[in-house]
C-alpha cells in the first residue's frame, strides 16, 4: 500500500490551525470537511476550546484517540513545531496548506527544507506545502479549502497550481463533471506527482488521469510510472512552463535544439502520456475518455443534418489526421433504401435538414455497424424541422448499443442547449464545433495506439567500459569540460561507434608516417584546449595530399600561433578524408528533469536551418532508435530517393543505441555532438567524423 | 448605389408563396417581416384572400403600389414563372428561399440556370437559391425563416451554409452578441460573396465582416474588394472545403503543390483577409475586433492572481508568437511600490491570490500606461478572497481609459460568470482559457499589420508579347498541351526570364556545330512529343565532351527509338551545362477559383521531401516576389550561409516578375514549371536549366 493512498483514506483527522472565523483558510477546510465526511474530525486551535460544535485541542499531542492526518493551516514559521509534533504523535501524513515556503524565497526555501527533513526523522509525509489540499469523492473526505466539492466521478486530476483547482473545480460544477480524486500538489516538498500518479493507476474508480505540471520531481520514475499506468489508463498532461529557456549556456547542436520542452514532448510520447497545450483540451479529452471507448482505428463517419457543418467537419478531420471511412456496400444500400433521394448517402452523411430523429437514428446505427467505421462524429444544427432533444435521445440509445465511440457537435446556443444536456447527462461529449470533436477523437486515436505498443527493453550491446571511465577520471581530475576531439573519439570507438582514422602528433615527421598510415588525402586539425573555433582561423585543412602535407601542416601551426602565440597546442590531428556518404547528426543534452535527450537528424543545414531532428529520452530501445530515424521530413534521403540506393540505417540505428548506452553508462557527459557522421549505402555502415563531449564534473 | 444594398433597405416587399400553415417555411418568412419591419408587406399566395391580417394576392403583378424586394418560397419548378412576374411588375430584387437548384443535381442546376436568365432579362437581382434569407437589424428587416433574430450589432456575416446560419443565429442568442446584417448566400446563383462585401464595407453600422465561404464566385474581383475593405475593417473568413482536391490531373511539380487550399491562404493573406479554421475561431476574433481597439505592436503584458494560470498565458503568448513586454522602470517602481512584497512585478504581473479588485486595477492601468505595453491579457481564477465582479468592473473601467486592447481569461464556470456577464456587457471579451485570448491577441496584431501594408502595383516591365502569341497560337492549332522544351525556353526569352543556352538539331554534324559555338561539356536531350520521362529511358545525357558527343549522340537517339521504335523525334537538344549555383524552381499553377498561383522553392530534395515553397496569387508586386523568397526556411541558403557569398536574389525576384507578367498575359498557360533554375553569386543572375509549359485551349 502506498504511502499516498493513507492520505485519501484517513478516517480521522486532525485540522491544526482550525478557526471559527469565517474568512480564515482553516475555517474553510473544518466545514468542507465537516460537511459530509464520516471520520473523526480534531480541531487544533491553542486559543479556542470549542470550534463549530467539536472539542478543540490546544496540540495534535493531546487528542486522545488515533490520528492519521493532520491539515495544517498554520502560519508558515510554526509548521516545523506542528510537523515535529506530529511525529510524536504518531500522525503518518500531513497536508501543509500554508503558503511561505520556496515560492516565496530563499528564506521560505530554508524552512521547507526544515520542514522535510523533521517530518522524515519521524517517517511522516506531507502533500505541499502552499496548496489547497486533497478531495476524494468516495469517502466525502474535503481537506481543502476550495469553495466547491465536486461531485463523484471516475476522473483523478492533480495540479501543481492551486488556482487551476479552484478554477478547475468551478468550471466542473457548471458542467456537471464529477472527479475520484483532486489533489493540489503545491511545492512538491515531498510528495509529488509519481506519488498520486501510483495511486490513481489503482484507484477503481478512477478511469482518467489529469495533471497539470509545470515540472517533474523524478524524470525517471515518471517514464517507468507513466509507461506502466498508461497501459492502464489514459494519463492526459497540461504541462505549463514551455517558455522557461534555463539559463544553462549550450556548447553543442543537440543542446541548442533539445530544450526541456522537447524533453517533455518525447518522455510524454515514450511513454504513452497524452500531452495537451491548453485548459480546454485538458477537458476535452477528459471528457470523451471517460465516457467513450476507444476507437479501433482512425476512420470517422461522420452524420450531419446539413452540408456546411459536414464540410467544416470533414476539413476537421483531414486536419487531426484522420481518415473519413469508405463504407461498405451494404450500408450504402441501407442508407440509399432508407434516406430521402437527396441525402448524401456516402461519408458525411447528410440526413438533410428537416430530419427527424428517426432519420438520424437510421443513418447513425448503420454507419456503426459498418466494418470500417472505428468512431462516429454527429454534426447538427437547429434547422427548422429539427427536434433536437430526440435527435440527443437517439444519438444517447446508439451509444448504449456501440461499442465505437460517438463524439457530438450539435451547433448552436439556446436551442441546442436542452438537447446538448441530454447528452452529457448520458454520458456522451458535445463539443461546440465539429473541429474539437476531430481533435479529441485523433487523442482517442493516438491513445489506443500508445497502449498497444510495448516497450521493449534494449538489448545487451559489448562496449568497453573501462576505458571511458579512465579516459572521464583524468579529465575530472584535470578539470577538463571540453573533452579533446581524440579523446572524444576514443570513447565512441570504446562505445562501438566506429570513427575515421585519426592520430595524433607532435612533428612533422610523426604526421607524415601517420597520412602515409591512414592514406591521402588526409585532414590535418591543430588540437589546443585554447583554441576553440579552429576552423574560423585556419587551424583545420582537408584534402591534403601526400605533395602537400609539409606546407599544410606548417601552414595549420602558423595559423594558431598567430591567432594566440601562448597557445598550448597538444599537437596536430592527421585524419582519414572520408568521401562520399551523407551527413547526420546524433548527440544527447542531459535534461536536468527528464535525463539525457538523445537527438538524431540529418546534417548540415538540414540541423541549422530546417531543424528536421527527431528526439527521445535515453536510454533508448530498438524500436525508439529505428523511429528517431525514420520520423524526419529527410528520412527518404536515407532510404533512397529518386533512384538512389538506400544508405545503411541499420548502423545508424546500431550507433544510436550506443551512443543512448554511453550516456546513461557516463551521468558526467552533459552534452555530446557526432556531427557528422557519414553514412554509407547499405552494409557500408558510417564513420564518424567529428565529436565534441562536454563534461559536468559533480563538485 | 449597389444594387446589394437595395435589398437590405427595401421599404415594401412580396412574400410569394406566404403560407398561413405554421410548419411551412413561408409562414415563417411573413411572421418574421411582422415582427418589426415597419414597411409595406404583401404577402402572395393564390390559394389565400387574407394570410395573418394583410390582404392577399394572387401574383405579384396583382400588387397595386410599388414592390421593392420579392421574398420567394414557392416549390422549385415554379420559381422561375414567379421571377418572370417579378420582372414584368419591375421587383429589381429577389431572395429565392425555395431549394430543389444546382445542390439537388443536374436537373436543378439547369433550372436554376433558367431562373438566373430570366432574372437578367429583366434585371432583376437574385439572392440564393436554397437559402434562409437576409436579416437587417438597422430597420429591423427580416427577410429570413431563421427562428431567432439577432440584436442590433455592428458584425456583418454572410454564409454559404443556411444551416450554419441558424446555429450561429442561436449562439448569438446565448452569448448576446448583435449583428448589423445577416446574408444566407445558399447557391450564389447570382448575387455573391462580393456584392454583399460591398455593401459590408460601405455599411457604416458594420465594424467586422464575417463570412463562411466553400468557395469563390469570383476570385479576382473578390482580391481587388477585399484589399480595399480590408484597409476599412476586418473581414474574417472560415473558408471550409480543404480537402475538396479536385479532379484535375496535375502535371507539374507547381501543380502538386499548389492545390487550391495554398491558393485561398495566398489569396486571404495578400489581401489582409483574416483566415481563420474553425467556427469557434471566427467568432473568438469577431468579438474581439468589433469591441476592442487594435494593438499596435506584438508587446503583451499578463495580470494574473496565481502563478500557474501566469504560466499559461505566458506559455500561450509564445506559441501565438506574442512578444511579453518587458516594463519600463516607471512601470516596475510603481508596481513595486504599490503591489505586496510577495507579487510578481515583472511580466507576467501576479497580484496573487487574495488580490482585491483594487489591486488589479492599480496593476492593470500601470501596465497600460507603460509604452512597452500594446495589449494586455487579464487572467483570474476563483479564489477564496477574490470579488470577481469587482475585478470585472475594473477591467471594464481600464478599457474605457486606454486605447489598447484588453482580453480576459476569468477561468471556472458558476463562479465566474456573472463577473464574465459583467465583461462582456461592456465589451470586454473573455475566453475560457488563456490560449484563445493569446490567438486572438496575435489575430489583431496581424490584421493592424496588414492594414498597414501598402498595396503596390507591379511596375512595367518589357516583354516580348508578340513572340510568345506566336508559339502559343501554332500550339493551339496543333493541339498541343505539352509544349515543348525548345518553345517552352523561347517563351521565357520572351518574358526576359534567362535560360541556358540551348540548340535543337537534326544531325550529328549539326550536333557538333552547335556544341562547338555553346561550348563544352553540353547537355544533349531528345526532343519528342511521344516520349514523356526522358531522363528515365537514357533519351537525356549530360557533361559531355567533345571526344564523347559522337557516341553520346548515338546513344540518347538509340534508346528513344528502342523505347518507342515509331516515335516522332523532333530532334536533339544541345544545351550548354550549367555548372555551379543553386538549384531553386520557380512555377505557376492556375486555381479555377483565385487564378495564377506563383510558387518559389528551393529545388531538388527541398520542393520533393521538404515542401519548403511559397506561394502568390499573381500578378506579383515586387514586394509580394521578394517575400516570397524569403519567407521559405532554406532562405539563409540563398542569402549566405556559412560565410558563403549570397547568391542573386534580385535577379530572382525579377524572374519571379516576369513569370507572373507572362502567366498573367497568357491565360491559356494553365502549368508552369521552371525546374530547376541555377541561381548563381550576387551580380551573376540565374539560369532556367529546364522549362515546362501545360496549355488549355478554350475549346
Amino acid at each position: 500500500m502506498y504511502v499516498a493512498n493513507n492520505i485519501f483514506n484517513a478516517t480521522s483527522i486532525a485540522i491544526v490551525g482550525a478557526s471559527r472565523e469565517k474568512e480564515k483558510v482553516g475555517h474553510a477546510v473544518l466545514e468542507n470537511l465537516l460537511k459530509k465526511f464520516n471520520g473523526k474530525i480534531y480541531p487544533v486551535n491553542p486559543k479556542a476550546r470549542r470550534i463549530s460544535g467539536l472539542e478543540c485541542y490546544k496540540s495534535v499531542k493531546d487528542i486522545p484517540g488515533k490520528v492519521e492526518l493532520a491539515v495544517i493551516v498554520v502560519p508558515n514559521k510554526i509548521v516545523p513545531y506542528v510537523l515535529e509534533e506530529c511525529g510524536i504523535k504518531k500522525i503518518k501524513n500531513a497536508i501543509v496548506i500554508s503558503a511561505g515556503f520556496k515560492e516565496a524565497g530563499v528564506e521560505g526555501a530554508k524552512l521547507e527544507r526544515q520542514c522535510v527533513e523533521i517530518a522524515h526523522k519521524h517517517g511522516v509525509r506531507i502533500v505541499g506545502p502552499n496548496c489547497l489540499g486533497i478531495i476524494n469523492t468516495s469517502n466525502n473526505l474535503n481537506a481543502s479549502f476550495a469553495s466547491q466539492t465536486p461531485k463523484r466521478g471516475c476522473i483523478a486530476f492533480m495540479s501543481q497550481s492551486g488556482a487551476l483547482c479552484t478554477a478547475i473545480l468551478d468550471w466542473a460544477a457548471l458542467e456537471d463533471v464529477g472527479f475520484s480524486k483532486f489533489v493540489s500538489l503545491g511545492n512538491k516538498a515531498d510528495l509529488a506527482e509519481n506519488d498520486f500518479m501510483r495511486v490513481f493507476s489503482d484507484d477503481e474508480e478512477t478511469r482518467v488521469i489529469l495533471a497539470y505540471l509545470e515540472g517533474l520531481k523524478d524524470g525517471v520514475g515518471f517514464m517507468k510510472l507513466a509507461r506502466r499506468t498508461t497501459k492502464q489508463k489514459p494519463v492526459i498532461v497540461l504541462k505549463s512552463g514551455r517558455t522557461t529557456a534555463g539559463a544553462k549556456a549550450v556548447a553543442s547542436h543537440t543542446g541548442s535544439l533539445a530544450g526541456s520542452d522537447n524533453a517533455f514532448t518525447a518522455a510524454f510520447k515514450q511513454t504513452g502520456v497524452i500531452r495537451v497545450d491548453s485548459g480546454e483540451e485538458l477537458f476535452d479529452y477528459a471528457i470523451a475518455f471517460s465516457t467513450q471507448p476507444l476507437p479501433k482505428d482512425d476512420r470517422v463517419a461522420i452524420v450531419t443534418n446539413a452540408g456546411g457543418p459536414g464540410i467544416m467537419a470533414t476539413d476537421a478531420c483531414e486536419r487531426s489526421n484522420l481518415r473519413l471511412s469508405s463504407f461498405t456496400p451494404r450500408t450504402i444500400r441501407k442508407l440509399r433504401s432508407n434516406l430521402p433521394v437527396a441525402s448524401n448517402i456516402y461519408n458525411p452523411v447528410d440526413v438533410l435538414g428537416d430530419a427527424t430523429s428517426k432519420r438520424y437514428a437510421l443513418a447513425l446505427e448503420t454507419v456503426l455497424k459498418d466494418r470500417n467505421v472505428d468512431g462516429v462524429i454527429v454534426a447538427l444544427t437547429p434547422q427548422a424541422m429539427t427536434d433536437i432533444n430526440n435527435v440527443a435521445e437517439e444519438v444517447v440509445r446508439a451509444s448504449r448499443k456501440t461499442n465505437k465511440p460517438i463524439l457530438c457537435s450539435f451547433m448552436g446556443g439556446i436551442d441546442v442547449a436542452s438537447g446538448i444536456g441530454v447528452l452529457k447527462k448520458n454520458g456522451v461529449p458535445n463539443y461546440q464545433y465539429p473541429e474539437k470533436a476531430a481533435k479529441t477523437m485523433r487523442a482517442m486515436v493516438e491513445y489506443r495506439l500508445a497502449r498497444k505498443f510495448k516497450h521493449k527493453k534494449p538489448q545487451q550491446i559489448n562496449v568497453d567500459k573501462g576505458t571511458v571511465s579512465r579516459i572521464l577520471s583524468v579529465a575530472r581530475k584535470e578539470g577538463i569540460v571540453n573533452l579533446s576531439l581524440l579523446d572524444s573519439m576514443r570513447i565512441l570507438e570504446a562505445y562501438g561507434i566506429r570513427t575515421c582514422k585519426s592520430k595524433l602528433v607532435q612533428t612533422f615527421n610523426e604526421a607524415l608516417e601517420a597520412a602515409n598510415e591512414i592514406g591521402y588525402p588526409v585532414a590535418l586539425k591543430v588540437v589546443s584546449q585554447d583554441i576553440l573555433h579552429k576552423s574560423d582561423i585556419g587551424c583545420v585543412t582537408v584534402n591534403v595530399s601526400k605533395n602537400n602535407l609539409q606546407s599544410a601542416y606548417t601552414r595549420v601551426i602558423m595559423n594558431a600561433r598567430k591567432y594566440m602565440p601562448n597557445a598550448n597546442i597538444t599537437g596536430v590531428l592527421v585524419q582519414e578524408m572520408v568521401s562520399g556518404g551523407r551527413e547526420v547528426i546524433i548527440g544527447m543534452n542531459r535534461d536536468p528533469q527528464v535525463g539525457p535527450l538523445i537527438m538524431f537528424g540529418l546534417g548540415g543545414i538540414y540541423v541549422e536551418m530546417l531543424k528536421d531532428v527527431s528526439f527521445r529520452v535515453g536510454p533508448l530501445n530498438e524500436d525508439e532508435a529505428r523511429n528517431m530515424i525514420s520520423e524526419i521530413k529527410g528520412y527518404p534521403l536515407l532510404n533512397g530517393v529518386r533512384g538512389e540506393k538506400p544508405l545503411d540505417i541499420n548502423s545508424l540505428e546500431d550507433s544510436l543505441l550506443r551512443l543512448s548506452r554511453l550516456t546513461a553508462d557516463f551521468p558526467e557527459i552533459l552534452e555530446l555532438d557526432v556531427n557528422p557522421i557519414k553514412v554509407f549505402e547499405k552494409g557500408n555502415g558510417y564513420l564518424a567524423v567529428d565529436v565534441r563531449i562536454i563534461l559536468r564534473h559533480e563538485k
